[in-house]
């Protein structure tokens, strides 16, 4: 399949890569591919600039928000939660419309340092604002709330643990299932919560995540939701 | 042990007759015995009134929040989020200082349906809000992340899972910790977030938590912290 991974940052990477080894054809989406490749410094996260990660997938395409989204028949959302609207507004809402948009991103402030704040919970989630913003695309908010490495590879964290589908388009959810399952996560640990407003309940846990990161000092671990003794 | 559970509600009614099994001394307090006691219909939940509930509980003493905070070398805030800093405020900081506050409550508004908002999160907590006005009191959040059946019986839910300690008080903490253990959470299940801060973390957990009762129809479940394979 042509996918579109919208971001450049780690959890752009890491997914785009997993998909390049599943044999999909992708394309990296970014604001401006020569300021993305000019970079030279690690990023905030101490992370090696871009281009180093770039020159190592060679097969990878590089585009702008609008190329890459142009080319996707699958688009997923891994920019920063504070650009998102602006991201999807530059890759063109004909470029994204009846396309299925899997949303990865967190509505994180980092302006206060740590622990970061949520710009939009209780009423609303960032989700919801990029539905109604492109009401014919359709949004689909999974793998928020787990890391980049985790995300593409469950067994890395030990047992069962589960991930979360929110939205509105069944079968839009049914795709996403479909690729959270080739990226290993089995069916009974993927948990439909509902419409997309349920994802207002998904970006608020990650707040709850990065408290228990800093308790952990590790990001890779995740929750499993044991429920009612059959006895 | 002499307790003083805060709230005539279902978590401080649950909280209440499991202390009493255990073979404390437990009084419950309210804002107004009279009026708890004159209630004759169904609260907004459905549940049978209090006075039913307490006639079936007839070691159980009953008292006003002031002379439960009194009598209680142990204090337990089981009372609605909204209204906790006032409850706390008429139980007394003369009564309250210097002793342990288990915090159960959560900062929910209802007031706009389901699911619920919270009216103080991402930069601030209730938690935090109780141990600024009370500052000589020790207070511990837990328990607030799961249903109250599930607090005092953590075998109904399968399984290993978790519960979460957040404090500023190490021994106090550790006081709470011996509490959990004798409802049934052993110690390897219980986790310590840190100081008071950490409450938010929870406190947002509680509107995911919400969100997956609705999708699940029961409030009988619980997470596990899953970590990285140790392989």
């Amino acid at each position: 399949m042509k996918i579109a991974v919208l971001g450049t940052g780690v959890v752009g990477q890491t997914i785009a890569a997993k998909l390049e080894e599943l044999n999909h054809d992708v394309i990296i989406g970014c604001r401006n591919t020569a300021d993305v490749l000019s970079r030279n410094k690690p990023d905030n996260f101490g992370r090696p600039p871009f281009k180093e990660w770039y020159r190592e997938h060679p097969k990878m395409k590089l585009g702008r928000f609008g190329e890459a989204a142009s080319f996707g028949e699958f688009i997923i959302n891994a920019t920063n939660g504070a650009g998102s609207l602006e991201a999807l507004k530059l890759a063109g809402e004909k470029n994204l419309n009846n396309k299925i948009l899997l949303d990865i991103s967190n509505p994180l402030d980092f302006s206060k340092g740590f622990p970061p704040s949520l710009f939009v919970c209780n009423t609303d989630s960032l989700a919801e604002q990029i539905q109604r913003e492109f009401p014919a695309v359709k949004v689909v908010k999974s793998l928020n709330t787990i890391n980049a490495f985790v995300m593409v590879n469950p067994s890395i964290v030990q047992g069962e643990h589960d991930v979360f589908v929110n939205g509105n388009d069944e079968s839009a959810k049914f795709e996403v299932k479909k690729l959270l399952n080739s990226f290993g996560w089995k069916s009974e640990n993927i948990i439909d919560m509902g419409d997309i407003r349920t994802a207002r309940g998904t970006e608020m846990y990650v707040f709850f995540w990065a408290l228990l990161y800093g308790t952990f000092q590790t990001g890779t671990f995740n929750i499993k939701i044991m429920k009612e003794d059959g006895r």
